[in-house]
């Protein structure tokens, strides 16, 4: 019953996409799907003792005062073996990846990327480590199709530089990823360490959001603390908008030409008016930022990428298809379950609300382009026979 | 109750005859006049006389760290008698409302909305009342096309209250103002007195941006402050995202359901965006707000005005066409000029940006119904032949 609503469901989002089906290059990629410990005790043979006590007290330490009535994740995606959703590799492969025909999914980690926002660097940096290396013998070996996040501490950007040299070699790993919560924005010029690492290694930046208001990072809004998660859920873009803002005006576009940004689960619909605003500030008031050589625009069009999930849902899909134009978005745009968080999208939802035209782009194009996956997962890969069910 | 009488008569009147321009309505209305005073002094009259020292060495005590490389006020605007442009009211006729041939200009204040951020909320309440005394005597009288606002200390709202019920009988005051910089976001409950006393008064309740991350007011983004000028002003529009989102999830349309809001100066192109993620948002954790009946995006259709300075300006003009229709805001957008600030728009280019069939409506009639302007200017009012230019 499972195996075949999987083998239904994977049959549909391949006649969305024909292309999926018979090309050479790789097929579904999903930039956005978290893993997660089983239990805080997993990380501790990769952690320095003196830290124990405390990564088994609090973890992070970096609470949140938000509750989200339908919880944060998906009650069905519990492995069979225990633990939360997300926490068993080949439960995953089976849950997600084999069911939806997904050749490549972006790991991109779950409780330890706030690990920025507690107040103790040492620890922050322990634990990032700790987490890296967790992933590195726990997940990438269980299949080919697993890719990998370096998690850094951004709030000590020389040692997130020195974390990027350690593990940047690493074929599996094919981004560095931070949490856009933070102090100050992400074009200062203490942050310039970890972007000047991560073009050293040939690797994008990404931002995942969701840490907004915790821990030692700035209230959620200019005006303070929304009043529930709701209500703080939908303010999340207005961190987004500020950062990439930042990036541009402070010129670390022109100073690391090579660096990309992937801004995940922060949604596409603002962009159009954030190129807009900068765009027109920028004729009257450019002396003040006189590093910049083009539009503000242009540096948000070519080193800026987007993940769908949450994609806006206008109630006239064509408003979607305009915004894309609006932002020229058809090439930096990449296809994002969220799996296994509440608001997980499946490929064929995501994917049907695109204009016909980027769907083999958004489902794979641009994020093979991106993360450098040139073919399809080798064999014990894409349908392994030595994990099916 | 008078006046919500004479806007709903307006409003029937628009149905009437949707080109009120060209009819017995009046013609272009601007939403947002910078008056100004000439020099501190101006206000002691209507100054407590305990407060006189600290407002002429400080005045507002609310200052920025940002610098405009252009000036934030435009240097060909300098009355001819001296002091600061917007500051003389005959000199404002003409080289503004003559010259452009604008029926009605609604003041929107100068140097005392940023009073809502000092610590001391004796001395704000103090402040914003000798201010609006001023404009009562020393503007509104100058010519029946000056419609005023009264300005209000947010961080007092029981005293704010206080102020709109004592001025909010004037025929000639037509809304309330406060900036959008605020600890705390509008929609919360200690602002409610506020929104009960407007709505009691049928005044609209407009926010002005520009005070973001000044005096009390929380960092200007998530991630704290914009380096310089130009990147904090790309980042204005979040705080308005913020506070609309507040305002809707805090059931406040639901409350107070007369009461209207005006967004002044934050642009409009977000506001698709914000509808969609909030309406995505509301379907799956509706259980977290009850008080809501409708869609979010419903209530901001109904209760939010915006004003078009700085419009957007896509370097394809039918983007901005799609995004109006994308949030309906044909009925809700109004014409302003930020007269005599750096990025003033002069009605010919803010209007011919706009799809022709909604000119009519943002020229005049958006405004003439939200502020209750049925007709024409009495004698001494538009084309006065001695000052045309």
């Amino acid at each position: 019953m499972e195996r075949r609503r999987r083998q239904v469901d994977a049959r549909k989002q391949e006649q969305l996409d024909p292309a999926s089906a018979s090309g050479e290059g790789p097929g579904l990629i999903d930039t956005d799907v978290h893993n997660d410990f089983a239990a805080r005790e997993d990380l501790l043979p990769y952690l320095p003792k003196v830290w124990h006590a405390q990564w088994l007290a609090v973890g992070t330490g970096v609470g949140s005062p938000y509750y989200s009535p339908v919880g944060v994740l998906r009650r069905d995606a519990g492995p069979e073996r225990g633990g939360p959703p997300g926490s068993d590799p080949h439960y995953l492969l089976r849950d997600h990846l084999e069911r939806f025909a997904i050749d490549y999914a972006i790991l991109t980690g779950a409780g330890i990327l706030e690990m920025s926002l507690n107040p103790d660097c040492d620890y922050a940096n322990a634990a990032v480590s700790a987490y890296n290396d967790y992933l590195l013998e726990q997940w990438l070996p269980a299949s080919p199709r697993f890719k990998g996040s370096i998690v850094v501490n951004h709030a000590d950007p020389a040692a997130a530089a020195r974390e990027i040299d350690r593990l940047g070699g690493h074929p599996d790993l094919v981004q560095v990823i931070m949490c856009s919560g933070a102090r100050t924005l992400y074009g200062q010029r203490c942050y310039h360490p970890i972007y000047e690492a991560a073009q050293r290694h040939g690797l994008p930046v990404a931002f995942h959001p969701g840490t907004e208001g915790r821990g030692v990072a700035g209230a959620p809004t200019p005006s303070g603390y929304p009043s529930r998660y709701m209500e703080w859920h939908n303010a999340l873009p207005g961190n987004y908008m500020a950062h990439l803002n930042s990036l541009v005006c402070e010129g670390v576009f022109e100073k690391y030409p090579e660096l990309r940004i992937v801004a995940i689960e922060g949604g596409i619909g603002w962009l159009p008016h954030l190129m807009w605003r900068m765009d027109k500030n920028y004729k009257a008031l450019r002396d003040s930022v006189p590093w910049l050589r083009e539009l503000p625009s242009t540096y948000l069009r070519r080193h800026v990428y987007l993940t769908t999930q949450p994609i806006e849902e206008p109630q006239e899909p064509e408003h979607l298809a305009q915004i894309f134009r609006m932002c020229g978005a058809e090439d930096r745009v990449m296809y994002a379950s969220d799996y296994p968080h509440w608001d997980f999208d499946p490929p064929k939802f995501a994917l049907a609300s695109l204009p016909r035209e980027m769907r083999a782009k958004v489902r794979s194009a641009n994020a093979a382009a991106l993360y450098g996956l040139t073919g399809r997962p080798p064999a014990g890969g894409r349908g392994g026979a030595s994990h099916a069910d």
